[in-house]
Order: structure tokens, then C-alpha cells, then sequence
């Protein structure tokens, strides 16, 4: 059966109308491209997710990895998946020619990745990780690293992944304790354990390259003195052989959901011979990870924005063919049941699953074009993108991975207790995305994130510049006639939300950090309503453009279907803000000053 | 181990101080108990769940019932809980002396209900869903079939279950095609199928004895013509032997969660040969359900709140011994890692979970003593409380149910990525709980039933006692200077609640019921958080009471985190009315009016 995992109507719609990719083949540096060739590129994006990955996406949870004498077995379409990836030039989608890679844009090569994820998330996650790891490289290593490592990622045959969590470390990576010891003979001597290893292990593949977080020894204490190293499980030797690098897998976690995709726990130099190759310079570890991490933790939000995409369809591919009772003004029972869609619940369930997964979307796709326009732009304008994607990575991150979870019970809701059932995916989506609050820094972390560093970063200056972004579309809004109405509804809450913001940084000053960030998790949560509903209104703009010019009478369904989610995002989800607007002007330290001995009894 | 899964002191609080249980041992029918037998029981209750139910929780989880050889297979410890059950009384605990039953109040057994659900959801679903089976054959069946069948069940010998949901008749119960055939014997021949049926076939009990729902032949169409019937999976032969019934399972489902406890498909009457009991008048089984059905969906809501108790206790217990990073306030990364009970974002999350939890529990308690009442008060009183169990039921089914998923989502946040794994109980809740918006009538049915039954009902009286209920909660909150805001905070949301009911009477007169329904799910939820802030300020008047009287030193920690718990609920809680509130007075028709072909593409 070809079920439907995505719509490729509306993801062109985001990016060519709403986010005009095309504009970006002005620059140099993407003059190679058009938009026809970004259609062949999606095409086969489509086919590979349908063709190779969402045929598995079942089978690969029902069949979870499994330490087996020392190595984690994973399904057998793992090894092909990497091939394809590989071979496709997905690896390499982002990588610039001259390194053989295919340059596209982030706009585009992410919204393959979208594709891939409503196939199959955890099946992606192999050679998602892999992209990202030899970014890193390919960004800060050596170039005797890079031509050591890369090659072989880049062709699917080899893993990477992101090694930072310690039993003792996970939101505090401050506290990792593996260590790096200096041998003066080019590389370092790595003793350690890691935790919740994504694909750390696994015989899908012929090596494993973990980007590792280690202490080089007598480093400085905390963050500063963190350092970056490549350890693969098999090193090179001197005959252009692989020989083990002591680099033990001591277990793999059972998990909730997320069960294509093993995690591992990793053991470094249990006989003192596991080799480590320093990337950059010592002690600036972190800083060279979080360029991979903000990329993570956007793919994230992209990820669970995917989930739920999937999700959704499958509920309204169940709600467009089962029939139970009848509309509420006809109650007749000789009358034969209605398709379940015609009840108004059942709309409005699906329709605030369009709401958040098409507003999420919008604004991970905003995110890739904001990396794309920072790559090509002159210095001045590139601290200008770089500033927005600060201050939207939490919100990338956090949004659809806290409102993907909602999406996707309200989908299983739709199919009643078939939903519960594995006859039908959605109680796996249900499973697979609860993984997104957690993962590559929780909710509360992302929160932090966003109040206690990005608001206030450089005076407010990432603040300031995206305030200007959406008073530009409400601008914009303002012009067409069906839009006031949501404009003026933006504008207040924009307006809101700095008075909220300038609210928390008096108490900041006033009653310090504890107080300012006491609900930070609540402000996270307002921001995240606000960008979408900008995101929601550049979608409306995009549009009153087209229909005032030149829609296809084809097209009309696809609009108004989108007129009806954008109003719904206006009318349900933005009032949500003034009960958190309430709570945040309010603020009274209350959990913080919760004594922990009242949480006895 | 010995882990608390709930809190002894807060559920003796609730039943002694706020719901005064021992003021029902006034009443003739409950004169033989006193305060000092209810803590036996509940010790008795307490002692039950720790030593047979709290251990295989897990254990029944990961060996989820299988179909084999036409039986379903469960843990084999079931077959001793039903014993224990029934012989411990627990089965018959509300059943009157006269029928050889404990005759205790609702409230206590309700109380120990919640204990053991807390315990094993699962494990209880086997004797709590006999007691109700058996309390129909008691309430509404011949003396022969009371005779027959319930001393059985009773004694956790044969299993009671309620048969409603069939293929193509899950929340439209119209429309079910089970049919009997009178046979002039006193037994009706029954043909049809039954999906969804919990507990359905299992082999730690004799027999299994289904409250069935059919049509007899020449019925009325849709719900006026539905019977009820016992359908035993075994019947009684003339030599007081059993032979079987022609009741097949032809299937068990596989789900999400709730595996402790098999759902069974049922095939009746394949060859012609099952036999049924009709139970009372023909054409009256919806309504004789209905009493039973309500007292499922209070059930499933107090099911609801124990699983979301185990889980914050089990995060409470985690949070406590974890350590991982530092106060906000204190970065120094050479202090050691603070347990991260001390951060402030997940103290707000396990207040969260309390003030859900505790607000849930004492709804659900306050149900409870209703029951009471209604049983042991003259006539003109009765119908007082009838109507409030009306109007309270949904809310006491889907609050719980809906909050409860939230509440553990919260409890596996505080672990990170161990909530995701299943060394911990977390993800566990987290996949049990996630059927309780869907068993016994969807939120969207409980909404539907509140807003387009309930509040109307007898001119809105049930909605008007209601309102004094909860005014009489405020005004004697007035009197404590510490509970003045809150009674003023609540007494604003009411105010709300009339004026956003009186609004959509007003549609339902001018637009008619698709447009009055339409955002009935928000109404719901609206009513839920008033409902909730009232036993809140219930439970705040009862602190309050306390500590201005006989409060005890040791009891003063207990207090002072309730007292936190019910600020966090008034502070982050209650705000959300005010969105919910803004929606529901601009109710537009939006969903209604959405075609069901713009949602293509």
C-alpha cells in the first residue's frame, strides 16, 4: 500500500513560495543550481524515503538492536541504507564541489531530510549522524584527519556519530571525566565511558568514528577545558589495515521508541590502547560540538516536525474511511455512519495537527535559509543570520519536539483504540517522538538556552533583529485584507512578549539568576507560539499573493485547506498565550523557593 | 526494593480532612465502621499492593498476553490475585452485609481501588472490572442469574467483563449488529462479534461471564433497541457442570501499553450454539450499562490519577538521589553537581504532576462520597446528588485521563534519557496511561456528553448545584486570610465558565447543535481546571483548618507543600482559562465549516 508519509505539494509550497529558495541562485555560490533541478533533487528524495525507508519503518522497531558477542546487530537494511545515502550523494548534499560534494542549499538539502525523516526516523539517523560528524571534521580537523576519516563517511561505509554523554554528565557536560592523555606521537590516549551513544555501535557498517568529548589532562575545570578528539572504534594501522582501537561497547539501551536506531554505552581504553586524534585546538571542544550541536538540535525539531507529519497522515488517511455515528444534527440511526472526518472534533484534532506540524516546518526551513544567506552573505549581514539562528535554535529545537508529541496523540486520539493497537503506526509515532524533548539538550535546557544566553546575547541584539523579522510580515499581512485580522493579532502578542522579556531581565537584575529563570520552560513555550505564528502569517502572505495572482484553479483546495490551519493556529493556539503572558508576569520564585523536604510525604 | 508508588498521608488527608469520610458513619447503612476500620483497610489495601501487585509491574508488562491454542495466556500470577482478591473481600467490598459484602462506603473502597491501581494497573483491571459485572447482575438481574453466575465472581473464580465495542460500533453504540434470538426457553441465542473486550479470555480464572450488549430480533433501531445480556464463555450444564458456550477469542490485541491486561476479540455463535441471559427488561441495556459504564468512567479516571501517583513518585525518587549540574546561582564547575531536585525547572515539574495528581484525586474522591450520599440521603436528596455525579462524571473520567498523560511526560522529562529507557518505570506509565483518553468514551465523547448533556440537563440544574458546591468552597475560603486570593481567583473563573456556557446555549439556539458542539473538547478541558481549582481550595481550606487548630510539627512539612502544590496550580494552572476562555466566546464555526476535501494535498 502506498501510504502517504508527506506532502510534497505543501513542502514546495514552504520553500519556493513561502521561503523562495530560488532567490538564493542569485549568489555565487549556489549559481549552479535552479529550481528544476531542486524538483529532480526532492523527486528522488521522495523515491528513496518511499522505495527503501518507509517500507521498514515498522519492522525495524518491531526488531530493536541487540548487543550480540560484543557488537550491536541492527536490521540488515542498515548497511544498504548507508550505501544509498552514500552513493546518492545524500551524505555529501551539503559538502561544497570542490570536496565533492553536491552544494546545495541547506533550504534544500534539509527539506530531503524532512522527507527521509517522515519515512523513517530512526533509519535516517545513521547517516544523519554521519553527515554531521564529518562536518565537523571537514570544518575543524587536519587535513591528514580529514583525508583519514571523511572519505570513507562520506560513502556511507564508515559511521560518525556525537560522543558526549557521561553516566555522571548528560545536561552537565561540564563534569566529563574521560580523559586525554598526551603521547607526543600525534594522537592521544583516551580512558573513559560514554552513555547514549546514537548509532555508537552497530554491523551496518565496517568502523564507527565517534566525535569524542575528552579532558586533556591538567586542562582548566568546567566547560573550558573540553576538548575535541576523533576516536574510532578501529584505527588504521600502518598497512592501510583496521586493527580494534579498544574501543568497547558495553551495552545498548531498550528504549521507548526510537527502536531502529541503537544506543549505546561505550567503553574507552580498558587496556590503555585507545588512540584519540585532537581536533582543533585543545580546550576548545565545546565550542567546535555546539556548531554540530545547533545543527543537531534543529535537525531535531526537523525530526519530530517529521514524526509528526507522518503521524497526521496516517490519522487522516483512518479518518477519511472508517465510518462511526452520525453528524450531531442528524441523529436518525437508519441513516448508514458518516467517514469520521465529518465530525467537527475529529476536523478540529486534525486540523491542530496541520496547525503545528506546517507552522513547525515553516520555521525549520527558515532556520535552513538563515544558514544558507549567513554562508553567502558579506561579513556585516552574516552576524545578522548568525544572531537569528541563535536565538531560534532553542525554538526550532524545543517547539516541534514538545508540540510533535501533542500532534501525534491527538492523531492516535483520531483512531480511537485502533490507535492504541500496532495494527496501525500511530502508537509507534507515539512512542518514536517522546525521544525530542530529551535528546541533544532537554526542553528545560533549550529554555535556559533561550532566556539566560540568546535574549540577552550582545544587548539584545538577536532579540531586536528577530522582532524586526515579524514586524516585517505583519507589515506585509497588513496589506492584504483577509490578513489584518491575524496581523493585529501578532502584533499584540509580539507586544506582549517583549513586555514579558523586559519584565524577567528587571527581576534578573533584581532578584538574580534563580528567579529570572525560574520559568524559563513557560517562556520558552510563549516564544515557540509567537514564531510560528509569524511563520503561520509569512504562509498567509504567501498565500494572498498567489491567490490574488496566479493560482490554478487546482491549486484553490491546497489554499483554502491552509487558510482554514492558519486561521485555526490564530484562533486556538495563540490565545495560549495569555495564561502563560499571566503566569510570566507574575513571576514569584515559587519553585524556587520550594524546600526539597516538602516534597516528602 | 521497597519504592513508594503513593502517598498514605495524602490520600488519608483527602478521605479524613477535606471529604470527612467519617461523617457518612452517621448514616444507619455505614454505622458499623468507623475511622479506625477504614485504616485497617486501607493498611490491609496498602499491604496488598505492595507485596503482590507493585512487583509485577514490570514483569506483567514484558510478557504481554499471547493467544494460544484459542486461549489467551496471561501471568500466571493473575490467577492468585483474583484469589486474593475475592477473598479478601476486595470484590465484594461495596456489597451489602445482607449479601454477604463489606458494605463499605465508595469513598474507602474507591481509596483502596486507587491504592491498587497505583500498584499494577493492570493486575486490578481483572477483579475491579468483576466487581463491575457482578454489581449488574446484582443490581438489575433475576434472583436465577444472580444465583448463577455472581457468587463466582465474587470469589475471583470466574471473571466479569463488559462487551459493548464491535467493529464497526466503538464510540456509536447504535450501530452494533449483535443479535439474540429469543428461543422461548429462557435463554436467547446470540450471534456477533466484540472487539476491544478487556480481560476478555484469559486463563486465570474459571470461566468469564460477558455483560454483552445485543439487539433482539425486531428491535427498535439505534440505541432504544440495545439488550443486555450475561454470555458466559462457559455455561452451566444440568449436572452443575460447564460446557462451553460457543464464545470464541479470535484475537488478542497488541498494544502500546496496559499489557498486563489482555483485549480480546469475540466471535459468538459460530455454530449456532451461545446461549445468553437477558438481564431485566429488554431494550433497557444501554441504560442498565450506563450505571455501570459511569462507574467505569469514574474508574478509568481514578486509574488515570494512580498511574500518574506511581509515576511522580518513581521521578520524585529519582530526582532526589540524581546528581547533575549546578544552581543557576552557583557556577562554580568545582562545587560538586547538586541533586536535580534542586533546580527550579524540575521542582515545576514535579509540582506539576502534584497539582495535577492531588487535584485529580480528590475530584475523584469527592465523586466518591456522592455515591455515598446518594445512596443514604432521603429521595429529595438523592437526585441532588445523581445530578452532580451527572455533570461530574465526564470531567472526573477526562481530567485525569488527560492530565495524567501530561503529568508522566513530565515525570520521564525529570529523568532524561533514562525516562526513555526501560531501566526505569517511566516510559512505562507513559505508554500504560496513554489509553485512558480512549477506553470507556473518548475525551471527545466525554465532551460531548458534558456540553450536550450534562450542563443542559433539567433545565441546567445539575450545572447550577454544581456552581453552589463550588461557591460554598469559596465562601469558606473567604475566611482564611492565606485562601482569600485563591476563593477570588476561582470565583473569577467561574464567573467565566457561566459566561462562556451562557454563550454557546446562545449557538446551540440560533446555529444549532454543530456549531454548539464544535469547540465542546475546550469546554471541557475549561470545566476541568474550574473543577480542579475547587478541590484545590478544598483541600486549602482543610490545611488551613489544620494548622489554625491541631496541626502536629511532623504534619508541618506535609502542609507546607500542599500549600505549594495548590499555589502552583492556582498560579500556572488556572491561567490557562483564560485562552481556553477567549476561543470559546468567539466559537466561529471554523471546524464545522472546514470541507473534509481541503484537507488533500
Amino acid at each position: 500500500m502506498a501510504a502517504k508519509f508527506y506532502s510534497e505539494r505543501n513542502l514546495k509550497f514552504i520553500l519556493y513560495q513561502v521561503h523562495d529558495v530560488e532567490s538564493l541562485t542569485q549568489y555565487t555560490y549556489f549559481e549552479a543550481h535552479n529550481q528544476k533541478m531542486f524538483d529532480m533533487v526532492l523527486k528522488a528524495a521522495g523515491k528513496l524515503g518511499k522505495d527503501l525507508l518507509f517500507p521498514i519503518f515498522e519492522e525495524m522497531d518491531r526488531n530493536q538492536p541487540e548487543l550480540v558477542n560484543g557488537e550491536v546487530r541492527v536490521h540488515p537494511s542498515v548497511r544498504k541504507i548507508m550505501k544509498e545515502y552514500g552513493e546518492g550523494g545524500w551524505i555529501t548534499a551539503r559538502v561544497p564541489f570542490e570536496l565533492d560534494g553536491e552544494q546545495l542549499p541547506h533550504l534544500v538539502a534539509d527539506a530531503c531530510e524532512y522527507i527521509f525523516q517522515c519515512a523513517n526516523y530512526s533509519a535516517n539517523a545513521y547517516p544523519g549522524l554521519t553527515t554531521g560528524a564529518a562536518n565537523l571534521i571537514e570544518t575543524f580537523g587536519s587535513k591528514e584527519l580529514y583525508d583519514t576519516f571523511t572519505p570513507k563517511m562520506y560513502k556511507g561505509q564508515w559511521q560518525g556519530t556525537m560522543a558526549l554523554t557521561e553516566p555522571e554528565a548528560g545536561s552537565s557536560l561540564s563534569d566529563i571525566t574521560t580523559m586525554a592523555e598526551p603521547t607526543g606521537e600525534g594522537y592521544y590516549r583516551i580512558k573513559g565511558q560514554k552513555i547514549f551513544i546514537s548509532a555508537g555501535d552497530h554491523d551496518g557498517v565496517d568502523n564507527v568514528v565517534h566525535l569524542m568529548l575528552a579532558k586533556i589532562e591538567g586542562a582548566p575545570a568546567g566547560v573550558k577545558g573540553i576538548s575535541l578528539f576523533v576516536v574510532p572504534k578501529k584505527r588504521p594501522d600502518e598497512n592501510g589495515g583496521l586493527i580494534p582501537n579498544d574501543v568497547v561497547t558495553s551495552g545498548v539501551y531498550h528504549k521507548m521508541g526510537y527502536r531502529g536506531c541503537p544506543i549505546a554505552q561505550l567503553s574507552m581504553g580498558d587496556k590503555n590502547d585507545c588512540h584519540g586524534w585532537l581536533v582543533g585546538e585543545p580546550h576548545n571542544g565545546l565550542k567546535y560540538m555546539f556548531l554540530m550541536m545547533n545543527s543537531a538540535r534543529i535537525e531535531v525539531g526537523l525530526g519530530a516536525a517529521s514524526m509528526a507529519t507522518a503521524a497526521y497522515y496516517a490519522a487522516l488517511a483512518y479518518s477519511k474511511t472508517r465510518r462511526q455515528g452520525r453528524k450531531v444534527s442528524q441523529k436518525d440511526p437508519s441513516l448508514p455512519p458518516v467517514p469520521i472526518i465529518e465530525h467537527a472534533d475529529v476536523k478540529r484534532m486534525l486540523l491542530f495537527q496541520r496547525a503545528v506540524i506546517e507552522g513547525a516546518l515553516s520555521l525549520l526551513m527558515q532556520c535552513s535559509k538563515y544558514l544558507d544567506l549567513q554562508h553567502v552573505v558579506g561579513n556585516e549581514e552574516k552576524d545578522k543570520y548568525n544572531l537569528l539562528l541563535e536565538i531560534l535554535t532553542p525554538i526550532a529545537k524545543s517547539y516541534p519536539s514538545e508540540m510533535g508529541v501533542q500532534a501525534i496523540s491527538q492523531g492516535l486520539q483520531c483512531l480511537g483504540g485502533s490507535g492504541y493497537c500496532d495494527d496501525y503506526p500511530l502508537e509507534q509515532y507515539f512512542r518514536d517522538a517522546r525521544i525530542h524533548p530529551i535528546h541533544e539538550g532537554t526542553t528545560g535546557i533549550q529554555a535556559m538556552d533561550l532566556l539566560g544566553r540568546k535574549v540577552i546575547m550582545q544587548n539584545g541584539q538577536a532579540f531586536e533583529l528577530l522582532l524586526s523579522e515579524i514586524q516585517a510580515a505583519v507589515a506585509a499581512a497588513s496589506d492584504f485584507l483577509e490578513l489584518q485580522n491575524h496581523a493585529q493579532q501578532l502584533d499584540e502578542a509580539l507586544t506582549s512578549l517583549q513586555e514579558v522579556t523586559g519584565h524577567l531581565i528587571a527581576i534578573a537584575g533584581t532578584q538574580g539568576p534563580e528567579y529570572f529563570l525560574a520559568d524559563a520552560t513557560l517562556y520558552l513555550e510563549l516564544f515557540g507560539i509567537v514564531v510560528v505564528a509569524w511563520q503561520w502569517l509569512l504562509q498567509g502572505n504567501a498565500i494572498q499573493k498567489a491567490l490574488s495572482t496566479n493560482a490554478k484553479k487546482k491549486d484553490l483546495n491546497f489554499y483554502h485547506g491552509k487558510i482554514t490551519a492558519l486561521r485555526y493556529f490564530y484562533a486556538y493556539e495563540l490565545p495560549k498565550t495569555q495564561g502563560l503572558t499571566t503566569r510570566l508576569m507574575h513571576t514569584d520564585g515559587l519553585t524556587v523557593e520550594m524546600r526539597t523536604e516538602l516534597f516528602n510525604d
